[in-house]
């Protein structure tokens, strides 16, 4: 789209005239509505918005508009984040032996089909630093060994912060983050597990898959928080497999269904879809 | 849902302020918003919405609500379409030989699925009489040979008129209709093709599909109009098939995807999620 | 298939001359092989193979197979199972409150499109009596209070062994069944569990679905085993869900996916394509 | 697999003995069968083996097997393919501008997962010619102005020969093949059509899709014959899309049915798991 627009998140308590409330301001002010998502969870008594709206037309500028719009949530009592729609966050992703999922998401950025800057790769290993680099990406090497991993760790965060980073992805990154690093980023560190969550969660699912005899593997990706794939589950899949596939098949078609169900989550997060509540997601598709 | 809800649908041309009206509206008469769906169509410059609102509380009756609604629609140059949640449409089911979507739509009936009153099920075959007298349904049956199919389709829409149906449904009912019941019924009557459309529209889809030797086999329900499979469609679903399987083979796994495919397309229309605009569907799932 | 066949399942360690062993036999016998499939279980060692063949032709008696065949079984070190195509199975349905899928197990029986014969429907609760009866099915009825199910669960096994039924389908029945019930058949009685399994074993798996958040939802089907809900896996199926799905949402979906993934599991094991080991299955489908 | 393999495809009309006639021929030279698919294709009276084997511990080497063979094949009237599952097949992939598929190919070509040595590329457009020299690949423009096209297209023959490649991947090329191109690799050429074919055939699929509404899009891979888009079919798959899908929504999810569906179609031919037959494939997955 080349037009300008900006997104506004609204999540509350839900009450009555929310929606006339808010639609109402921002008509006022001259916007044309584009897209428009609501969605009430009763048992919860929530209420969640998000509204992309096109900034041309209005009597009021887009750094104007937060302040405007302030005392309105105040009264409704409603969470708000307004957002451009023309900003690309800066992303990194971190990656350690495998490379399917690092390698689609570069490539998806490449292809414009993400709204992101990749502002950085990191890894535990380098052995895709020469790939890395030939998509002119920066890459940096951090060794994970046990004894220095605390101190690698903290570096990296560093990094990160340094490079303004505002989304972290782990693509099959095989190290399990520290509480500083993980607090560092709410919901803003997107992870993707190679199972059908919650089912074999923790390590070598697929194996897990194999052994338990199922007839679905399933990809899980989700915001990363303390508890280890516990976090809330932005997207998932499942492909179907038989006793004929092997642990190697598994992997094979698990691969295909990790990039999918990564790259949804991360395009869902750069477009601003995604409200998280009670450890769930709103995903406004 | 145990409340009282009515669903406003509106549909026009593109223009500012639209949401911010009708949310308005309902908003100054108290109503509680329990979903509001919204859909631009850009290229088309069209506008569709669905509303579901809780009238208690409200200060104005659903029979007052229309008229109160008028003058603001036409002010919107909207169309719209007020509705009871709590009115059920009365349905009529045809059928022909094949008995599966059939029972499949009666049993979703009685298990309280679907938002309807079945007024009768009518068949150019009475081989199904018997079970849907089991379900204390009334059967009706019209014989269909050509020599007097036309003056036979007549006494059944004749029929139809008379039990004040409001929704068709062709549950893999065989016979072509002619233009007048078609005209009788606009986007009320809803056939189940056993194809994925536009693919192997008219007779004997799987024999089709066999042997042009497709991967995957489909169904798809939608609106009937004059030209044969050739209606607005309101849902699909696909399932794969092998070289493995036979046209039989077809007709079984075909026949889980025509019951699914067409009770959706049924419980959408029921719960007044369609609209239907340029021969294509809105649905707000 | 209006032919008669025989079917032969074969299994055991893997070793040379197997295929060439049995298919030899057959042939030296003048049968017709229809279908065969074969799947080796590299790390197990194992194998397995289903042949389906045709009697016409053959120099010997569907009775006088097995006897003929045991020696070459001795010598190869397989275990081997040989049924006629032509017998229907005699299968038990027990159901609970919910009639979604005993209805379904009925009606596709009624239309031919299981190879069984169903000898009766049992129920702790007797609500669906009347439609079972209206199938021309007899329905007996079993209460199941705490206090005496143990002796209620005897009698129902008494009247299985007595009625010679083959196979017993849980329908969404309500109770955990006895060890010796279940000793009673081993490998032969198939229930569905209203989750994607290992995910959310155990009760309410809806509700526990909704609250952690899940995009997929699923149901499998298994043989049942003293460990709730940890037998070999037959069948399994997912479909998406939304934020927007409710928990009812959830269980109206989640039934279309029960009745279909039960009754596949059904007509696998009634066309003898399961073979059992290690607590999984091969499914020649 | 480390181990030495090869592989068997047979087929011809159906008769009694063809199983136990070639198994028996495999086991008397001390071969281990690790896997073994039949098919009957009963209407047609036809039938289809693929039998993957062990090498060590035969009796006899490879290059004397086919000719071993042969003469029980003529006995059985069966044709025969011997392949070494060893051998790497060389592969073309051709480009225009979309670059998605051709990316995914060498990507998974890079990571070992197809059983290829990709030859080179070429493409009638050379913008990406610098990331397929990043991968080490050759890469040949041949501009295609219609003037000069069949000039083009026969020097492009030329290379494809003497380059002695055996599979021409056509990963998005927009540029219809010649007859001669064509008849120099019957059931060698594998073309990506984004659509659920026979639906949408010919260009601009998914704007017919967009504009008959449908709710599923498609992807088709097949073998390339000279009626356009009518050869036979090996791999499709499908996703769904709603009213709130655009064309470019459509183009984006499609990217990842196309690079899937291409990528298993040319899998299964490098592992020789295809014979075609009728304008119909038996895939052995």
């Amino acid at each position: 789209m080349n037009i300008e627009t900006a997104i506004l998140q609204v999540y509350g308590p839900d009450r009555k005239g929310l929606v006339a409330g808010i639609s109402g301001f921002l008509f006022d002010h001259g916007a044309n509505i584009l897209h428009a998502d609501e969605h009430t969870d009763a048992p919860a008594g929530m209420f969640f918005q998000r509204i992309q709206f096109e900034l041309k037309g209005m009597d009021i500028k887009f750094e104007e508009l937060e302040p405007a719009i302030r005392p309105l949530a105040r009264k409704l009592n409603m969470n708000i984040q307004l957002l451009s729609g023309r900003t690309k966050k800066r992303m990194a992703v971190l990656t350690s032996k495998s490379d399917h999922c690092l390698l689609d998401i570069l490539l998806r950025a490449r292809a414009g089909e993400l709204n992101a800057d990749i502002a950085l790769v990191a890894g535990n290993h380098d052995i895709h630093a020469g790939l890395v680099g030939a998509l002119v990406i920066p890459f940096h090497f951090f060794p994970m060994p046990p004894e220095t991993k605390a101190v690698q760790e903290k570096k990296l965060l560093e990094l990160l912060i340094r490079e303004k980073v505002e989304l972290v992805v782990l693509a099959r990154y095989m190290q399990i983050l520290g509480r500083k690093f993980i607090a560092a980023f709410p919901n803003r560190i997107i992870n993707i597990h190679h199972s059908f969550l919650p089912a074999f969660s923790g390590s070598r699912p697929y194996q897990q898959a194999y052994h338990r005899g199922v007839k679905l593997i399933g990809a899980t990706s989700h915001y990363v928080t303390e508890e280890l794939d516990a976090g809330p589950i932005i997207e998932q899949e499942t492909v179907r497999v038989s006793h004929g596939d092997s642990i190697e098949d598994m992997e094979r078609k698990g691969r295909d269904l990790e990039k999918v169900v990564l790259a949804r989550a991360v395009r869902f997060h750069l477009e601003d879809r995604i409200l998280v509540y009670a450890n769930k997601t709103v995903v406004f598709e």
